[in-house]
């Protein structure tokens, strides 16, 4: 049985998606994107240094873009899931879905 | 929202279970329990050192047990799913899922 075809093997899993933050992340940016970094923040329940480290990982993978804004004198930051991350995302699902039906 | 109610909340997930290797080992184990350790090493990609470890981190939550033996003359472990260990996978596939609907 190839890799590919074994769902319990663990290294097909992205793990980019899979830390429990990110996948909070990419869970709540599928349904609501761009998102405002304080509703995703108060979402997955993070504090504001945590939501910053990891969405620069997922930004660095090219799952999610920031765009810096001001909103009157305030600065605002909006998260936007992209077209790569939304494919990453449900890859993952697809292959939660696989282990989980191999484990009934 | 209390946390218990917000599918996104990353605190919710049982870390234990959720790591890839680990979610691997419990996934095969809800199917098959026990498995000789050689086999749940192929099955989930890991090395004997990493399997190890990860399978001590298991053991140290309640997850499961493992049992050595000879069989002749040949040490065996074999590793068992407890009952809490079934409990707490159950409990993660349906936090999943809730978060799978919650992202639909």
């Amino acid at each position: 049985m190839s890799d590919q075809d074994n769902p319990f093997d663990h290294s097909r899993i992205d793990d980019v998606i899979h830390g429990r933050l990110r996948l909070g992340i990419m869970a709540y940016l599928s349904t609501v994107s761009p998102a405002i970094f304080g509703e995703l923040k108060d979402k997955v329940g993070a504090t504001d240094g945590n939501l910053s480290t990891h969405l620069r990982k997922l930004e660095d993978a090219g799952y999610i873009r920031q765009e810096k804004r001001f909103v009157g004198r305030r600065p605002q930051t909006r998260i936007h899931l992209t077209k790569n991350g939304r494919k990453a995302w449900v890859l993952w699902i697809s292959q939660m879905q696989g282990l989980m039906r191999a484990a009934e």
